[in-house]
């Protein structure tokens, strides 16, 4: 039997034994946890400078090797982190739905954990404890495979994961680890229905995909974000000005970021100019159509490929409209479902962006970056879903979790 | 551009423009189609005798001709079915949660169509006109690709459909006919992200598996059952017999119906041999194991295979268990997360079964028969989902929605 399938059919059977463990269980699993990896960060330094050695010698960017070093003040966050996950309620056990029906039947519907949850994600150690943390406090088993730059630090914090595990009420099995860094462990994951119930990428565009292109499993699409802003005629200039600064510069490499900038051609005609500037004096690159450009000067020209980049960078796309019709056909082709605004102070065009725009969230006169588990006030989440079934925009905890419908009878049968 | 995509992309801008119409406008529009079915049967049954033709040609067999085949009173019950999704609940544009944040942002959560829905299955013609009408009382689109065996009568039925929403406040093109009988045209369907939201799939095994199998778009898997029942050793004898029979023999031919009786070795020495006597005269077929072989006479061995069977007829497998592990081990190994009970006096045991089974449906003392969505009160149901995303168990209305955040500021940013 391959690592994979093993590794799955263990987090089966112990996905099964976590249907009967306490929410106190599953949260003194998690202090254990919390408290181990703080205890032991000397032997996950080790092993990630090991990480780190490696990845300078395959020539890994600075960028990736950032979100890859460890050290005790991050160490002590992702620590934090599981903590937090224990003041979260228990989503599973809750008593959704009751009906008494006319034959006596009783009909209950309980929400329930998942089942095995198998997490495909980047060489970032603190996915592996925050997933885990999540998904254990959900009541699932997880599978996880993380980027294989990573393996020696996810090893460690697994080792020392499953020491906390020991301690406590739970199977230690309900974490795996698939440590084999070859490409085909992640296609087999992905084709193990019967052992893993739903599959979560977590990490950028090609990884995502690839999943979604390959996975027989269920998926829960996260994270694609080309958003808009569409500033209407009535935009005010000084709130429109605020909030497309704030969603393009403030932190531009997430997926609640501005990519393409819609305005309203009067809108333009006055304001443009003064915005393009204090975006360029940000460090923006502007990529502009036609009449954009007409209306700014040194502004390159945006191709259609620009309307379909994600940037994730100091750059941004800005397309003149002659009204909403036209910047709702815009985010209809290219937007990716995720978060859309319209800054103006016309109520009604308003109520038709909200309503007519189809996207995770919808914005009124606020920046898109607020799409966000703690923004939104749900705590910590497992991902930003894009896609339209199960969840929708930030995942908490409730994410992780399916229902289950208990009926009592007595003797009842179908005439 | 080929017939698939050319029309998932008018359902996709169809679908745009449902998210304006109100509830009389949908209700309205399926008022007008029910009259216009039933004015025009003439037609339709025109349509369907040459299905019926050429598949007595072909050799369909006569439980296939017996599903396509219409009549007046099948086109009048047809009607009917879509006269009861007015009488439903718009599941769309319901408040679903609403906060407002420290900053001012007021966050609410609503209901909103999928968007384009692909429904792919077999030839019944009467699964045309059920899933149109659903999916429009949900707000969506929809693309249809049935059976090839019934393509003519599926033509006259979404004619007289377009023309029924050619007089109403409804885009025509909610309704979709993929006509191409190419087995090519429903992979085609299966990769239409962007374009179609989530893939229904209604059918039998093979048919649902080619769906899961080939799918990147989202699917919400449907209605295989394996379903097992447990008589406890403190099964009632009579209720464990009403029981077992109506599981069985009520309806053998749908998805809830029992496949494998399970049975505690003290309950079998007294009662399984008078129980397999019962099943007999009601035509049953009987395969077990070696122990109940050793109980029943005349019985069949059961193989591993038909363990993993739903035999959808008068057969059923039959095992001997040593107690509840063994049973709860059983349906992990060989349901398919479809409808499970337990027959038994003992409340722990019960307790135990309902916790730890993984199903959409767990029964104390009640037969399986129940899990459909006119018996659970939620009316007319496009399919049972035995799938733990989005939707589990009987899915009405609500199973065809999503959510949206609506996010209304005075220009807040985040810091």
């Amino acid at each position: 039997m391959s690592e994979v399938r093993e590794k799955a059919a263990k987090a089966k059977e112990a996905a099964r034994r976590m249907n009967r463990v306490t929410t106190e269980q599953k949260n003194e699993a998690l202090r254990l946890m919390a408290d181990r990896l703080v205890a032991e960060s000397s032997a996950i330094l080790e092993a990630n400078a090991i990480d780190l050695v490696n990845g300078r010698q395959n020539g890994t960017s600075e960028s990736l090797l950032d979100r890859l070093a460890l050290n005790d003040k991050r160490i002590g966050a992702i620590a934090e982190g599981l903590r937090q996950i224990i003041d979260l309620p228990d989503p599973t056990g809750r008593l959704l739905d009751e009906t008494q029906r006319p034959n006596g039947l009783l009909i209950r519907k309980y929400s329930v954990p998942l089942g095995t949850i198998g997490i495909v994600y980047e060489a970032r150690p603190n996915v592996t404890v925050d997933a885990a943390g999540l998904c254990l406090k959900s009541g699932n088993a997880v599978v996880l495979r993380g980027g294989s730059a990573a393996l020696e630090s996810n090893k460690a914090i697994v080792r020392i994961m499953h020491e906390a595990l020991a301690q406590s009420s739970l199977p230690a099995d309900c974490i795996q680890l698939i440590e084999s860094s070859d490409r085909a462990s992640v296609d087999e994951m992905l084709k193990l229905n019967g052992l893993i119930d739903v599959i979560i990428p977590r990490g950028g565009r090609s990884l995502i995909q690839n999943v979604i292109q390959n996975s027989t499993v269920p998926v829960i699409e996260t994270g694609e974000g080309i958003c808009h802003t569409y500033l209407d005629e009535e935009a005010d200039p000084v709130q429109a000005e605020a909030i497309v600064i704030n969603a393009k510069v403030q932190r531009p490499s997430v997926c609640n970021s501005l990519e393409t900038l819609l305005v309203h051609e009067s809108y333009a005609e006055k304001f443009l100019p003064a915005l393009a500037n204090k975006l360029k004096e940000l460090g923006v690159e502007l990529r502009g159509c036609d009449r954009s450009r007409a209306l700014v000067a040194g502004m390159e020209a945006a191709t259609e490929e620009d309307w379909r980049t994600e940037y994730n960078d100091l750059i941004l796309s800005v397309k003149v409209v002659g009204g909403l019709d036209e910047a709702l056909d815009h985010i209809a082709k290219y937007g990716t479902l995720h978060s859309e605004c319209i800054v103006t102070a016309n109520a009604e065009r308003a109520e038709r962006f909200l309503l007519e725009v189809d996207a995770a969230a919808v914005y009124h006169n606020a920046s898109t970056r607020f799409t966000d588990g703690f923004e939104f006030g749900y705590g910590a989440e497992i991902g930003i879903s894009t896609q339209k079934l199960h969840a929708r925009g930030p995942m908490g905890l409730p994410a992780l979790t399916s229902t289950k419908f208990v009926v009592h009878g007595s003797g009842q049968i179908r005439r």
